[in-house]
């Protein structure tokens, strides 16, 4: 790939790393605080793979972009509008059953793409991905688990479900969004179009929403902006002014 | 006064200082989300009143380190076990009420330190609190009003109110204890002893928590730590990282 190539193959990586890093720190900011110990274990559990996954993703990004910065500077030196995750994993965690319907509804768009970064024509990009697709493989299953469990749980656990639903399903929408960049790593072999997953997806929450008795919104309107960096909610901020603290106030700082 | 003296008098500027920063960042935080126009005016202007009594604690505080340190630095580049402020302003907005008690605690501990301040032979010290003394009288009388209006309320503001302030309350002891730096200060004239306020601040907090129908809470218990920088509570880290994102991610950014 020529340049042009090289700069759509960064933008996919930090789409990928900044979707793993802003997650996995909202769910860090459980840890302790979880309604059962289990559960608070469960989710530190998945923010280490996710962050682990960042790690990944952010080191490759930075080896192709080619300008010496590490996973380091890439997560904690950049700024709001530099960040390319979707504006689903910045949301905040609210109560337990937002957290867990955010990760349920990341997880599976999640599994999908994995899967097919799996065969990757870029031997670095399979590699990470099969490495996540296991752990994404019980993410998904245990949030499929649990949203059934809730949904069709006590009158409160459904209803709180059931806002979670309506608060979050405006989100769905820009995981598939399929854009040039998304266009490029299609052409190459490096990614699957974003767009093409999307009926697989809505099988599988058509069918775990049944078994949860939740309800999936009508309105098809989507929020968009986050993965190509135009616009995130004024959540992102607020979270990078708190993640990134440390590097900021003490720039260079080593263990 | 010798070196000991410079020192003892930094610190009683930046406890001044670091108290109307910390108030203040806390109101802005309120500016567009207040419950009513006229209230959310009335916050910003005390926030702004706070600002201005800082700018100018700070930067006599500054001066009198003589490191060159200007209101900036002092506010921007320190990190939370510098801060001196009293742990009652660093408590989160919370609901209205909350806010509006935390607001009413420090008001009336506030006026009588500057009405104290304003006969310093510090010159300086004395100009500073003059000033603010006019602002901080409007401060309490407002919050005064407000406390009786909403303890004496509805049921629910009642109960707002009464909740409010048995959680603020443990909050109130730490603004009148008194260490070595204050009785330096008092012996050398420049401010008054924090313990020797506290009759009348109970005195008036009686009789006004008595029209409010409000009980005051009997647990003699304080928390303290703020304003030795001892410990602070977990907040002021999350509003620091906050009020001082941008000077840390661009260091020496002009406007």
């Amino acid at each position: 790939m020529g340049d042009h190539g090289s700069e759509a193959l960064f933008e996919c990586l930090i789409r990928l790393g900044d979707n793993t890093l802003i997650l996995g720190h909202r769910l860090g900011e459980w840890c302790g605080h979880a309604p059962a110990l289990e559960e608070d274990i469960a989710l530190a559990n998945t923010a280490l793979d996710l962050m682990g996954q960042t790690r990944h993703w952010l080191t490759l990004a930075g080896e192709v972009e080619g300008k010496g910065r590490s996973e380091d500077d890439l997560a904690m030196l950049r700024d709001v509008w530099d960040f390319r995750n979707v504006l689903l994993v910045e949301q905040p965690n609210r109560d337990y059953g937002h957290t867990i319907m955010r990760q349920f509804l990341f997880d599976h768009y999640h599994l999908l793409m994995l899967r097919g970064l799996s065969e990757s024509t870029n031997e670095r990009v399979a590699e990470i991905a099969i490495k996540s697709v296991k752990e994404v493989t019980y993410h998904a299953e245990r949030t499929a688990d649990l949203v059934m469990a809730l949904g069709d749980g006590t009158d409160e656990s459904h209803q709180r479900m059931q806002e979670a639903l309506d608060r979050l399903y405006p989100y769905v929408g820009e995981m598939f969004e399929t854009d040039a960049v998304d266009e490029a790593m299609a052409e190459a072999g490096i990614a699957p179009l974003p767009g093409d997953l999307r009926a697989d997806f809505d099988a599988q929450l058509e069918a775990i929403l049944t078994e949860a008795t939740l309800t999936k919104p009508t309105d098809p309107f989507a929020h968009k902006g986050g993965r190509t960096g135009f616009r995130h909610t004024e959540h992102l901020g607020h979270l990078l002014s708190s993640m990134q603290w440390l590097q900021r106030a003490y720039p260079g700082a080593q263990w």
